[in-house]
């Protein structure tokens, strides 16, 4: 009998996740039940907001509790179905976990078409980074043609997105990012005007430099003293999406304060926070939006593909918050 | 022929502002020229927003400059006039200064009518106070009827109007303000549901035992360890309007960031700051309200009286950074 190797959740962990966070375990199979399918994972989705889910605590969605299968968005192939919905063969996207096979009822399971894009563009443009960054921009930036606009965690797979879309409306469009490498690939690969190396870079020079009348929209990826920085140089009127916080994620102690936030008052500025889930039941009009601006060459999907098993995810995951990924960060675990 | 003592700027404070920071001046009283007024001050406002105005650099106005009459609003009498559009007799309030004569092309000068409310009112709940808490709590904190609001410094000028209009809007109010007199103020004399004793009480417990399905607004006065204190405690899709930060204002060193920002993300809600010249177009309505309200007895005026000369400003002004005025502070510095 075939077994399903899966990564759980051990202990919590203080600052970076460690080998003893996690716990790789080995069962059979399962087999569907009445209503379920049961998947074959191909593609396991990173993401920073993941370390959050490891914390114990009240957020936006439950912690993974200790002992369970750490939970991951996913894409993979229907092996076996008792639900009406879903086909043997088909491709679907969903939270199937760090894990070889997933059993579910259908529930939050969607088709993907991989005539219309590769399986990983499921996971990161045309994903949930992909939908974070549309609704991020477009709704809580309220972003207008022609405006400045900041990203940071630029080269990642919601700021790769961010950046795109903001050229698409116009607008002049600023990354900030770790390294030379990813600045230059920003610029040249993916059309931002400037991009600011803050690992070498003073971010507030660069800004000014490159934002001389100011940031009319921030998407921030990061927390921390960069957003700080882009605090000091809004315009008037400036809206601050605040989307995540990764410079801090795996900070022990308190969390850093933007302590230059009263420039919200000075510039009568806002700062909101979302989760792309508010916006669920919009999904379709934003995979539209994206995948006809796909067809159009106008929006290009960037995916950082590491290969291996499910066991290789603690690793992969630490990869992402050493910032070594270039736009979206997923594990194929198994051949498609 | 009369003087006109003056209190002027002479050195940038760094803390508290200390007795070296002040120069008291003495000059002829000036004599107004074509379309200019002469107005004898009466009452002059004291602010906490004056503590920034100190200080060099760039803000939402520019700072007083050294040697220069140190800024303050004002209400008066006119006392000579080349200006069409006002008499001799008229009472006026304008951004008159610190000193006891002032001379001014009426730009910013604005009528007041004595029958229908005392000259102190017109720097408080008809002045400038009332219509940062009418237009922040309304327009900014976007207020809807019975939801919970939190207003910081809320025995002061502005928080005593936030805490009234909130009332009249069905909402459940709790106030924050130091010691257990103003406490007990609020609740028995202005209405609020309840208040808690930052000095003396432990805010988080407050919140959690007042506001136990969350706040809606907060109408921040304050900043520092309150606003943190708030952020832990917000409803989904809380507002919180950023008015000032009275706690921060005399601290040396780095201003602190609100570490629980991040509960922004967390409950969808948004931080933005105003001030309310934003509102300048709109300021006729504002008072025209809250006169009405005044009139049918749902929104009472309070100022804090304090008597003596322009040069007892300096000692006034710290009395409202030691938190030592119930509702509007305002110095009355001559016979009306």
């Amino acid at each position: 009998m075939a077994t399903n190797t899966q990564v759980r959740l051990a202990s919590r962990p203080s600052g970076l996740p460690q080998d003893s966070n996690w716990e790789i375990t080995s069962e059979d199979v399962p087999t569907p039940g009445d209503g379920e399918l049961l998947v074959r994972v191909l593609y396991l989705s990173l993401d920073p907001a993941m370390r959050g889910w490891m914390n114990e605590g009240r957020s936006y969605i439950p912690p993974v509790g200790i002992g369970e299968v750490m939970r991951a968005g996913a894409v993979g192939v229907v092996e076996a179905s008792n639900n009406a919905k879903f086909s043997v063969g088909d491709h679907v996207s969903g939270t199937f976990g760090v894990q070889e096979y997933a059993v579910s009822d259908g529930s939050g399971v969607v088709k993907v078409d991989i005539s219309a894009a590769s399986l990983p563009t499921y996971l990161g443009t045309l994903g949930m980074p992909g939908l974070t960054a549309y609704f991020g921009l477009l709704e809580v930036g309220a972003l207008k043609d022609g405006e400045t606009v900041v990203v940071s965690g630029a080269a990642g797979a919601v700021g790769t997105v961010v950046g795109q879309i903001a050229k698409i409306k116009g607008c002049t469009v600023i990354g900030i990012a770790g390294g030379a490498e990813k600045c230059r690939w920003l610029v040249e690969e993916l059309g931002f005007d400037a991009a600011i190396d803050y690992k070498n870079d003073d971010v507030r020079k660069g800004l000014k430099q490159h934002a001389p009348k100011g940031v009319d929209v921030y998407f921030d990826n990061v927390g921390g003293e960069i957003l700080d920085a882009v605090l000091g140089r809004l315009a008037m009127g400036a809206r601050i999406a605040i989307c995540g916080a990764i410079s801090q994620y795996n900070a022990q102690g308190e969390l850093r304060g933007p302590s230059n936030y009263m420039n919200l008052l000075v510039f009568r500025a806002r700062m909101q926070g979302f989760v792309v889930f508010d916006f669920a039941s919009r999904y379709s009009e934003g995979v539209e939006q994206m995948a006809a601006w796909m067809s159009e060459g106008k929006l290009a999907a960037h995916e950082d593909v590491a290969k291996g098993t499910v066991k290789d995810f603690p690793a992969t995951l630490l990869r992402l918050f050493r910032g070594e990924n270039l736009g979206k960060l997923v594990l194929k675990v198994a051949a498609e």
